[in-house]
């Protein structure tokens, strides 16, 4: 990492913490039998992961002066989502996979029926800690929360690119389509998160051109990274298997043009992300600096 | 049916042509690879089920004469809710259902893959509905219906009662225990169900206890009946397996007591849902009807 990305190391143990202390109060485990489901949810939620999206949006909503805590709620919603994809997307059916941010899979740790419910509930989790008031006293910045995280996670959305991702198992895909398989896949969630900043931040619609941009850019470089890991990382580090795109026979950008060419891309991208924020100052260095992370991780 | 409940046969098919029209213009098949997964929501979605749920958020919101399309609304956001957490109960995880609603179950008409995400995507959709301004153009309102409809479906709700039902597949429930586990289980939904008439014809929380009893005496009303046409339903009719809960050594409330008097209970909760409404006229009739067809009905 670069010098003038020394700021992010502490940024990333803070959101880590802030995000674990958060689900720890939410998912306190009731006194009857749900209490597997609510040990399920805290396996997954709590202890793993980058926090990239809370980071992002807590990045975001600074740009504009909100209050922190009410930022990281939003980033707690948007961590739930991505949990409960995770949870899904490691079952039997879908990838069967056994290790997930260094620990056994949900339902590998507890079971099958389990690891669906504790996604579905993370899923509705994730709306209940929006709607709540302390996220917002404003009733109608809840409200489009609701309808972006919505939209940015269901069939237009997450949802919908995990499908395409399903039906791409037999190769055959181009950069067009693995690159608007992506934007729906892990875009539209990263999208949301620089969207959530502007929303709460009071941002008219067409005043958040430069963070849709930049959200963009960053998702694509973040997964073309994510793309080299698979084929270049070390289990280890990454804490999930490696390897498992070509196994799949699965198009990747770097199946597709080479690693050299991606790594290229994904450089350019991360300029590209940095040069939307041309019109911030200093208080978008976060911002920059995670642009800068999301290529040069080795987890 | 008794004469009293007459109308109940036109608000049943006015109700069911309604949620399948909105469904069919929701769920509108994208040209893309993203198309088996909108055929599967549609699969699930339309032309099935006895549409109660919409129908007892239309029949509250009527109590406070709130416009029956936004009612609609949020009533069809209820069967998102309801549409996806049969297709993940119906799983091979789950209870491994081959029919639901007289047609195959998702993952057999489909693949498993497909019927977490139809599932998972029908979730979000259902709060992408209810935070579309068309559903109430006060951001209050919405962000309230969001916030119940969140807590109705999530841990400390439906999800929580589908955990506690796997728990209990050995047995050995009391009927305190199978109470509690119904109530989250599918009576947290049908009191989202009224308590959403009530937020969105303003009425305050204090004012919503008459609703929240009929919904619970409803709720397990309709429950018992369940379990009555479980033991004596024919699968014609119910469009579904029967014998399940034996079969599984469930405890259930003719389990616990026995077919006929559970029949008595499930005619005493009617008499007292329909004694929660005696503060209202002429216009709770169809709340009226609704209980009572909660437990005449053979499928």
């Amino acid at each position: 990492m670069a010098d003038a990305d020394a700021s992010l190391g502490p940024a990333l143990a803070r959101i880590g913490a802030d995000v674990d202390g958060m689900f720890d109060a939410l998912l306190a485990v009731p006194a009857d039998s749900r209490a597997r489901l609510y040990e399920a949810m805290r396996h997954a939620a709590i202890g793993g992961g980058k926090r990239l999206r809370p980071l992002l949006v807590v990045a975001a909503a600074g740009l504009f002066h909100v209050d922190r805590a009410r930022a990281l709620r939003v980033g707690v919603a948007v961590e739930c989502i991505h949990v409960y994809s995770l949870i899904h997307d490691d079952l039997p059916c879908m990838d069967d996979d056994d290790l997930r941010r260094g620990k056994p899979t949900v339902h590998k740790a507890f079971d099958e029926c389990t690891a669906v419910l504790a996604g579905d509930s993370l899923h509705a989790l994730a709306f209940e800690v929006l709607a709540d008031e302390a996220t917002h006293d404003d009733p109608f910045v809840r409200s489009e929360l609701m309808l972006e995280l919505a939209r940015a996670s269901g069939p237009a959305g997450m949802a919908g690119g995990q499908m395409m991702d399903l039906m791409a198992g037999d190769g055959a895909l181009d950069m067009a389509a693995v690159t608007r398989l992506q934007q729906l896949k892990t875009g539209a969630l990263i999208g949301f998160c620089l969207e959530a900043g502007g929303i709460m931040g009071r941002v008219p619609p067409e005043g958040r051109t430069s963070l849709r941009g930049y959200a963009r850019d960053v998702g694509l470089a973040f997964q073309i990274a994510d793309d080299l890991l698979d084929v270049e990382g070390e289990e280890a580090k990454t804490g999930k298997r490696v390897g498992k795109d070509g196994a799949a026979g699965k198009e990747t950008f770097v199946s597709l043009v080479g690693a050299d060419r991606a790594r290229q891309q994904a450089g350019m991208l991360v300029d590209q992300a940095v040069a939307h924020l041309q019109s911030f100052g200093g208080e978008a260095d976060l911002l920059r600096a995670i642009a800068r992370f999301a290529v040069a991780r080795d987890h």
